[in-house]
């Protein structure tokens, strides 16, 4: 077993027919039951694997999570349902799991069924207990267009936390789909560990916006076997919110066509509400995102940005200011020779716009939000994919 | 005075030295006072030129508008406001005005001040009455990166109606703004034209999106004059409806970078809001957009683009039906020979995207959004375009 992996969770990754030639489908599971907290899509149209997976998750408890990747199973209708059923119970008694405390994540084409024969054969030739827990071979296995696996690790006391992430667009060229699955042996109580995800979550993974479309099948998992013993909980929610910030910085990164990293600050603001709005409006805007492509220092685009939240009556441009870097844009305009060192800045490959609103000085007005650069890349990756 | 133009309507168009070679400035005004309405942006970020018509409007009469190009007087502080009041008292003293009856509207560079001694120098230089009417060289000095002027004229009753509009992002590349003028002769009373304006717009320029950005400056008037003398209310509406919305279409036809007008029509919804909300989604979605440029009958993308409005929580997938123009591909896909003609549909330059919801049948529940496609002309456009 990998020394860097957290005790208890074993991994297995395979090809089961449902791409051509690379991996697709993966099973993460731990030898005991443990604590698990989980967030999902919000999309109208989302799928089996969601709605099985909110069930599995209600109670606290699970198992793991069994990964298809290539095939969303999405708008399939009363077929895919029983499909996804049928899998899910099939990995269950291979894992000696109740169906109910096993996860299922399915990323790919939408509207067309799972390959079930090639599924059934591949599921019966696989062994349990898995002989390893390769969480590097297993976040490759759930990768779709993502151009690298995203793995990230991290210690907290006694216990070791793994997390992996795939996804390169909210919504990618019909490969839908963000997953992302953190497995832990530390003790940390079920109530406790879902207070901690949510919060975590709220800060990383939704903070992040590659081009405002959402997946209709995106999932968020976390596993506690508790093997470990107890951690210190500041301590451990430190640990999973790096890892998770990195992850999202890594998808960030890699989204599709991009070629920088944005992060729009925000801090000033009435509430963590407000700030968040306006970070997301500022990340999420494509004249900013090919302002910043183009190294361009067109900070009126993000004047522009902030002013599209136009239900802050208390944002008033007077009391704004606009920052690149640590270089002050607005109000106050640097000199043309300073202008060149915000261009320059620009071509960093980590970007960093900051808008303070003047609002109140309460700390508490603040968050980051996270995206990338919007390129010809991008266009040329969705527009030129064929069905 | 052209023939097709209202009567008692005077054009001034000239170069006021805002840009460096082309027409500039335009002056809009009725001989006699109109009934007049007008709709603006909602940013926060909105500078003199929108508060001062938001001012001036408010009684619901008005002379006309002075309208500078190239430069758009936002986040200028309080030397702009003062800039804005003393070229909108000159134009009015100009055209015999108070001040109050005209609107001013300004389009380029955010975040620079008006060149004031030339624009002093050009209105001293002009005499009033204007000799002419010419609503194609206004439609010209109002253009900032549209590559044609947009015009439409239409006849009510004895009266005459023409519109121009410029604009070809919501917010372009620095080059802020939608501007949008009607000018009819027909007499129509102050509360009912606006009435009728407001309804017209939120069903054609408010249901426009080029890329989900918002300009600090869009401004939108009527102004009645009265004097070819009443009209058929019902006949108006239906002539003022069919001008703004074919200049929404040509704004979207225009739209940087584009090269397919994109009509996202939904019907079966709970009520006109909900399938504004749905038809907007699937007109912003980048993924859509690019799946158009593409020509991919990637339906699949539709399908998550209504899923995108997450608090609907009657929208339900098992009711939803999703055509191409006239084929069905959600939830009857259709044969492979099909789905080769739909994807011959959507090289045409006009695509109509039909989602129909199956919440209600009420023909109240619908709404058509207009947008473009989303093309590697688009971030060339708005990446290199230098501050």
């Amino acid at each position: 077993m990998d020394a860097a992996s957290p005790q208890g969770f074993l991994v297995h990754h395979g090809r089961a027919g449902v791409k051509e030639a690379d991996a697709d489908f993966a099973v993460i599971a731990s030898e005991v039951p443990a604590a698990a907290s989980a967030v999902f899509t919000r999309s109208r149209f989302a799928g089996p694997s969601v709605l099985l997976s909110r069930e599995a998750v209600a109670d606290r408890i699970a198992r793991g999570v069994v990964v298809v990747s290539g095939n969303a199973n999405v708008a399939t209708g009363a077929d895919g349902r029983q499909d996804a059923e049928e899998l899910r119970r099939r990995v269950a008694d291979l894992i000696e799991a109740d169906e109910n405390d096993l996860l299922i994540a399915s990323t790919g084409l939408i509207g067309r069924r799972y390959p079930m024969p090639s599924l059934r054969t591949h599921v019966a030739s696989v062994r349990w207990p898995f002989p390893g827990a390769d969480f590097d071979a297993a976040a490759t296995a759930i990768m779709t267009t993502d151009t690298h696996p995203k793995i990230r690790r991290a210690r907290c006391g006694d216990a070791t936390l793994v997390g992996i992430a795939k996804g390169v667009g909210m919504m990618e060229p019909d490969m839908a789909t963000l997953l992302t699955f953190f497995c832990t042996d530390a003790h940390v109580g079920p109530v406790v560990l879902d207070d901690v995800f949510r919060r975590v979550m709220d800060r990383t993974f939704n903070a992040l916006s590659i081009d405002t479309d959402t997946s209709t099948s995106d999932t968020a998992a976390v596993f506690a076997n508790g093997i470990a013993g107890p951690v210190d909980l500041v301590e451990f929610e430190r640990a999973l919110g790096g890892v998770a910030l990195e992850l999202v910085k890594d998808i960030a990164r890699d989204g599709e066509g991009a070629t920088k990293l944005i992060e729009a600050h925000v801090t000033g603001a009435r509430d963590r509400a407000q700030a968040k709005r306006v970070a997301k409006a500022v990340v999420n805007s494509p004249l900013v995102k090919t302002a910043v492509h183009g190294a361009d220092p067109n900070w009126g685009r993000v004047a522009m940005a902030v002013g599209k939240c136009q239900d802050d009556l208390d944002i008033v441009p007077e009391r704004v200011t606009i920052r690149f870097g640590t270089q002050e844009v607005y109000p106050a305009g640097p000199e043309p020779e300073k202008l060149e060192r915000v261009g320059e800045y620009l071509k960093s490959d980590e970007v960093t716009l900051h808008v303070d609103l003047g609002v109140t000085a309460h700390s508490t007005g603040e968050f980051t939000a996270y995206g990338c650069d919007l390129t010809e890349g991008y266009v040329r990756l969705n527009a030129d994919y064929a069905t």
